[in-house]
């Protein structure tokens, strides 16, 4: 360990070349401030999230973990709106200087930005309780964003790969359900979250709303809802559930897969008359699920067992604060 | 004090109708991201700061000075780009849900962001050790913006308003110089810096570099002389000291005046033969003071006292980190 400003920190873990930036980046890290030109085609899409240590993810939770998924939640917020993901600042707050954490952060952030050719423009590194926060910023064709707002009576409601997964996985370590052990992959869906970037570019020109489940499908499903006042049936025998939810098969299943949030799935809804070839180039990159569809019944949701019955949910979903 | 959950803070407290956003405001809060349509003669400038509590401000500051610091200081980045401040996002960290706390600080942030006609787009509300992440975004004519790196040989070097009124009302209140005590200006200048958006945006056709004086003069200057590979040459009597460092008069108020930090005025470089008549309009809004010069002896940055011997600094600047 050595002394290091936050200059040359920034300088030496942070600060890449950045050859494929397409020349609308004028002006990278190094000033008061970074510069972009917008193409004039575009509209720009921006949105903040911070991870906090004890509260987004576990105190002693790795540095690559860390970058990875403070990136991934604001990755997921731009694939809602069906952009493309283009510019990021992070702003790094650390209890000590700890350069080997520092460098492994900065090589799993600086990987999944790449993986997505995102580039770093600027930040702050600061000395205080460990937290993250990230603005991301994307370009999408003017006008094409996906909403909240856009649902019709008559839609399909979709949702992208499985749900429950990181809930299952949490509930599993903080040791509250202990059998069936969540699978490897389900742990990685909690300490590792995929956007569904590729998805909601596909989705740009034919969902007509578009959220992704941080909180819960229910509570962001409601979102929509609420934006497009509208209402919507759920078939609960139709959710995707994460496997270890499959076994488990108990109503703290549907809970978990309802509520449980952390999923950074896609919920959407298109058209009832979209061709099934459409659906089909939408489902390439990730696997898509038919849960339900909007009506216009005065803005309701009503979850609907396999036997028609209405079920009520006993939990309440995540609240960030 | 009553639940409210985050959505419903952020709709009571920090939402606010934008009859003035120009159309260039597509979609607010309320959705997974914002939307904005950058004005396509405009290039877009960008900063993120961050302030965490007991670091950079007081644990027992009001959540008022809390707001107006955070936001200030990063209004005086876009200042240093000579740009116009237009849109921020505030990732707001807090360890309670003191709604009445909230309450104080969104009224200080909003009444700061309507005086300078930004909008609010976004952001994040979390819980956590309190500290404050704000994003700022604003706008330049194409190719207009201050860089760091434009500074010439034989050019003039100004700052705006005065140097080592923060430092010295920190020494003052933690008790380290008890006489002269700080003004009350002195002590406004510490816990709500005043950003020079009116001069930076008047700087914009004229000055050759620019930059914010927030780890003080002397780093700060040298970023300047870094990014434009030049030297430079100080009048250490003619820095515009704070009041209470001119009764102060010893070698003391000079370091302080040079390394304390925490200014939010603007250090920027002139060429020499720019006319009075346009100096005086730079002034218009905020005195500026010539304190040297630049020259291209090998970078060197040279501090010069009234009798031309060259005074050695004895403290360092500012470290964030």
């Amino acid at each position: 360990m050595f002394h290091m400003s936050e200059f040359e920190i920034i300088e030496r873990f942070f600060k890449k070349a950045h050859p494929n930036s397409k020349g609308d980046l004028a002006l990278g890290i190094g000033d008061d401030a970074a510069i972009i030109n917008v193409p004039e085609d575009s509209e720009l899409v921006m949105s903040m999230d911070t991870l906090v240590s004890g509260v987004h993810f576990f105190e002693d939770a790795s540095a690559e973990n860390i970058a990875f998924k403070s990136l991934s939640v604001n990755l997921s917020d731009i694939a809602a709106m069906g952009a493309s993901p283009r510019w990021i600042s992070l702003a790094l707050t650390l209890p000590e200087k700890d350069l080997g954490w520092i460098e492994r952060f900065a090589s799993s952030f600086n990987t999944l930005a790449e993986e997505h050719s995102l580039v770093l423009i600027g930040g702050d590194l600061t000395q205080g309780p460990l937290s993250i926060t990230v603005q991301i910023h994307g370009v999408n064709p003017k006008g094409k964003s996906l909403r909240r707002s856009g649902a019709n009576p008559g839609d399909v409601i979709y949702v992208s790969g499985n749900l429950g997964a990181a809930a299952y996985a949490l509930k599993n370590i903080e040791g509250s359900i202990l059998y069936p052990a969540a699978t490897e992959k389900e742990i990685q869906q909690l300490h590792r979250p995929k956007a569904r970037i590729k998805t909601g570019i596909a989705l740009r020109d034919v969902a007509t709303s578009c959220i992704d489940i941080s909180d819960g499908l229910i509570a962001d499903l409601q979102h929509i809802l609420k934006a497009s006042q509208v209402g919507a049936e759920i078939e609960l025998s139709d959710i995707p559930y994460s496997d270890s939810l499959i076994k488990l098969k108990s109503e703290l299943a549907i809970e978990l897969a309802l509520t449980g949030g952390d999923d950074y799935e896609l919920c959407f809804t298109i058209p009832n008359s979209l061709s099934n070839t459409s659906l089909e180039e939408i489902a390439i990159n990730c696997p898509i699920t038919k849960i339900g569809f909007i009506n216009n019944k005065n803005a309701s949701l009503v979850l609907r067992k396999e036997n028609e019955e209405v079920y009520f949910l006993k939990s309440k979903s995540y609240n960030h604060f």
